[in-house]
């Protein structure tokens, strides 16, 4: 017997009866009960099942139309049914249960703009369990930061690969104790610092600046970037005016200066090394225990800088990602609310890893 | 004999008498003999004469004061001074000669902002034969897209570190012959076209598209960018007419649908497939000769497409041509002259690669 479905316009579900209940609910986690023998399919979980041939049709009550696969995928051509599609379908090739993220999909949803809840592998939705919480979007849609969540996002891009993304809050911590000296004569710079004779443990021990090429004497000439400048100089370990060197960094890199000195105060705070994260298309390379520069392994954490307010491209996620994983290290995204940059607040600045994730 | 150079303020150079003439000019490259005995030095070359204790002191003539490398290199602290002695520092470190890139230094001098002309190693300035022209800028310095020659480009990040960058004028080449089917029926979704049962070759040999899984019949169930439909619309290929995919595909990502859409043509007319570089943060991978799907190799190249007027940052530099590296691809970018888009102009695109460099 042909099994079809039926699609209410008004609640937005497909209807399917006769045995579906046991078949696709109790056994495969597709839709919710209904009164009786039926079951409510979402539009999502009804195309899946289409296209396995599992139903045969799903007729619009409306119209009277039997669809079959692909008259039922190309109904709502406007929205992002195809790349929720896309992405149901491949979770399921997978082995994954998931469920839209709603009720009576499943009860107590995760809040947000989330699209469906993922099981844990061999759970389904009966087990009361969830495992993530699912967003998808195509390459093409902004991201806001704000709307970063724990969570799993997964892009789609324009020839139907799916990336996904694991998302997670997090605070770096690190284990670096240092003891800085006073006083240094430092020169400024265009764009850098020079520092004439500091004591070598400054570089030696607490990784700061970078010592000019024959010059690691016992008191080397040390280049500091003006980061590193600014947050000495707070300190009065170098004799440069601590609003000098921010009016150069200002100067040279307007107001993601204050964004970058906020986080870079934040990070030595926690007793975490930052060095510039150039190379690597990064605001830092973060080291969360430096002993002494002679023993010192490799840096665990690139992070950039954002506003609080920034939107971001899946384009650079996949890029930064990407090149994070590449050097085997996390990608962080520090984010940063407005402020007046002059002091450290340990409120303003929110934490978020991005790794890539394979289902 | 203690060897001191006087910096003549009115012409720019350090002059240098003595033996200055054999032992840094003649057997080291450093400067350009004038009347008598005496050699020109740029300031850059002295200090860098000064750094490695082979110049004493510069006096300047002005104030009578006596320099030392401290004191010489903090004169002009608002100039790029500091990025330009570090890179030459390096350069030299490595063992190449290399002269400001003027007259009287070098003949001919490669125009353009060029900074250093480099020789050939074991080549010096008398021999007649440059190497690349060097461009050096701090990492916080803006690169027009416009600005772009074939040379070398040193970014010199804020710890100092320097990145060289190869930067060549070169177009793509390709050899992937493809016959294309016509009136193939087709779906416009919201970012992205399905079409419903092509022949597998447009798949397998012409390599359009990407099957959905579990549908790689005979006659595919193929999903194709935006993109792709676009240019096989405009061909007829597909039953959409070019208009239509061209308005969704500008409602997805404005004027840089256009932009891609040209470098696309460009491409494919080049007898060159480009894919999506979604995975890899670019606007496309591409393969220069693709025979079958079955036996792909990898693909060559990264492009990214940026307008003629783009202004790049050389963190984006280092980030593009970083994970091209590590992917074993070569970064190119694709700089597209504003048009209105219609038809592929052959004139429109300057193609620049970009590949890390290591002196």
């Amino acid at each position: 017997m042909s099994l079809e479905g039926r699609f209410d316009a008004e609640t937005g579900v497909v209807r399917v009866g006769n045995d579906a209940r046991q078949r696709y609910h109790d056994s495969r986690g597709y839709g919710y009960p209904l009164e009786g023998n039926e079951i409510a399919l979402a539009p999502v979980e009804a195309a899946h099942l289409l296209y396995r041939g599992d139903l045969d049709a799903v007729v619009d009550d409306a119209t009277g139309d039997r669809l079959d696969f692909q008259a039922f995928a190309s109904r709502e051509p406007g929205t992002d049914f195809g790349v929720r599609f896309l992405v149901y379908a491949d979770l399921r090739e997978r082995g994954f249960y998931l469920s839209p993220a709603a009720e009576p999909w499943v009860d107590d949803p995760p809040g947000g703009a989330v699209d469906f809840a993922v099981f844990p592998r061999g759970k389904g939705p009966g087990d009361g369990e969830i495992g993530y919480a699912l967003r998808i979007i195509g390459e093409r849609t902004d991201v806001p930061a704000s709307s970063l969540a724990d969570g799993v996002l997964a892009v789609v891009d324009e020839e139907s690969e799916i990336t996904y993304f694991e998302v997670t809050g997090s605070e770096p911590t690190g284990n670096t104790a240092t003891s800085l000296p006073s006083g240094v004569d430092a020169t400024l710079l265009a764009d850098r610092v020079v520092l004439w004779e500091p004591p070598i443990d400054l570089y030696e021990d607490a990784f700061y600046g970078q010592p000019l090429e024959g010059r690691e004497y016992e008191r080397p000439t040390l280049q500091c970037s003006l980061l590193e400048a600014a947050y000495l100089a707070r300190r009065d370990v170098i004799d440069l005016e601590f609003g000098a060197v921010r009016e150069r960094g200002r100067e040279v890199e307007g107001e993601r200066f204050d964004r970058r000195l906020r986080v870079y105060t934040e990070l030595r705070e926690r007793e975490i090394v930052p060095k510039t994260g150039y190379k690597f298309g990064a605001d830092f390379r973060t080291y969360a225990e430096v002993e002494s520069v002679a023993e010192l392994g490799h840096s665990e954490l690139l992070v950039r800088v954002h506003p609080a307010e920034a939107v971001f491209e899946p384009r650079d996620l996949a890029l930064d990602v990407r090149l994070a994983h590449g050097v085997r290290k996390t990608m962080v995204f520090a984010l940063v609310e407005r402020g007046d940059g002059a002091t450290p607040a340990e409120t303003d600045i929110e934490w978020w890893s991005i790794e890539r994730l394979t289902p």
